[in-house]
């Protein structure tokens, strides 16, 4: 199961970081790893760190958008040392961890981001999360090492995937919670048909348009629409825009 | 309480190791390392890959045996990445963190040892250990980097301290993400508005409306929307509602 996770490392600026992550995911038996615009990469110093988990780098997707390199999944999880202040809920990396087994184990695929080393992820980035996950590091020094963090988090699945494997009675049940799982570009064609709805109806005339698109996104992202329940909203977005003048 | 868990590296071969291993435990809120026989320390590799760590390092106690780096210690716990055929009680990290909470409350000190890089540690040094911590690394891939086995015991000590504190950092922030609830009467007229509308545009000309109604419901529901973000919603609505004929 722990296949179907995917670790982006979006705009990764020291290589060395990318082999440690490799490193530090092998380990635990994750190997689906995607790199968004690297700066360096494929590159030696990757290789030398990631000491004999060459084989994850060699296999590493590298995307040119954030958007590509999570297409397919339908849980996207951003990382954050800090708290923010975003309407998207916030878990730890424990829970996290169970909600991903929860997803993986009902037909899903997992999305785990990791931001740039200095800044973290980007609010911009974060509008495509259905959970942060928040790693518990002290107020006065959050300095987590973008491979410790990604030791973190593999390690949690890895516990996670250990503990699911003991028979868990509620598992099928929680399973069946999440039949339909929508795929990450499905959610993007949606918000693109529903932003020109809205667009055509005036409503950007007012207010600033990223402001409210960015709002709109966090807000359809905790509803976490099903494959049919997105069939239907498309549905209504084209009885109205049929209406439109 | 985390001040009185000793991190103890042992026979450290690598500078930088002992530098991220510094950082590592700094951002979980430990702060006792050990060093014996370091290879090369102090070292500028070490306090450059501490990034901000140097506290610990400049307090590091340095020791030229193991039994003077752990002599006023309690309970004394190995680290090991594979299974071990000795006669010393197994735990993993977060059933080991747990115990080390019990030790603490209660007035006694740990030691958590690390062995070299290459070996972990040998069974001589195992010999001193009321308990061996088993880190869940894959069978063919167990080569765990030192800083990496320090930053998951680091973020399971810190777990435990929070359990045990009962202080869920998140907790306060939850609370803050619903500030602004939206009560019932709020939520039953937004429906009504949207189902006028959707009925103006012919949306329920095709689907029975109950069916859809109960479908929509749910789904908002899920978005738990917040009283700014109704408000949001409903300023759509109105603008759509312009436009139609």
């Amino acid at each position: 199961m722990l296949e179907k996770i995917n670790f982006v490392l979006v705009g990764t600026t020291h290589p060395g970081n990318i082999g440690a992550a490799a490193r530090a995911m092998k380990t635990m038996g994750l190997s689906q790893l995607s790199l968004v615009q690297p700066t360096a990469f494929p590159c030696a110093e990757a290789t030398a760190r990631a000491s004999g988990a060459d084989d994850l780098l060699t296999q590493a997707r590298v995307a040119q958008t954030l958007d590509e390199a999570i297409a397919k999944d339908t849980l996207i999880l951003g990382t954050s040392a800090r708290v923010r202040n975003l309407p998207v809920p916030l878990m730890n990396a424990r829970e996290a961890a169970a909600r991903m087994m929860q997803t993986v184990n009902s037909g899903g695929r997992v999305a785990v981001l990791f931001g740039k080393e200095r800044y973290g992820l980007t609010n911009e980035e974060m509008e495509r999360c259905h959970g942060l996950i928040n790693l518990p590091t002290v107020e006065n020094f959050s300095s987590l090492n973008l491979a410790a963090a990604v030791q973190v988090l593999a390690y949690e699945c890895r516990m996670a995937a250990l503990d699911a494997a003991n028979e868990n009675p509620l598992a099928s049940f929680k399973a069946a919670q999440e039949l339909e799982p929508v795929p990450h570009e499905k959610m993007a064609s949606f918000y693109q048909h529903l932003f020109s709805v809205l667009a055509r109806a005036g409503v950007f005339d007012r207010i600033p348009d990223t402001t409210l698109k960015r709002r709109l996104k966090l807000m359809f992202n905790r509803m976490r629409p099903q494959k049919h329940e997105l069939d239907i909203l498309r549905g209504i977005l084209s009885n109205i825009e049929k209406k439109l003048p």
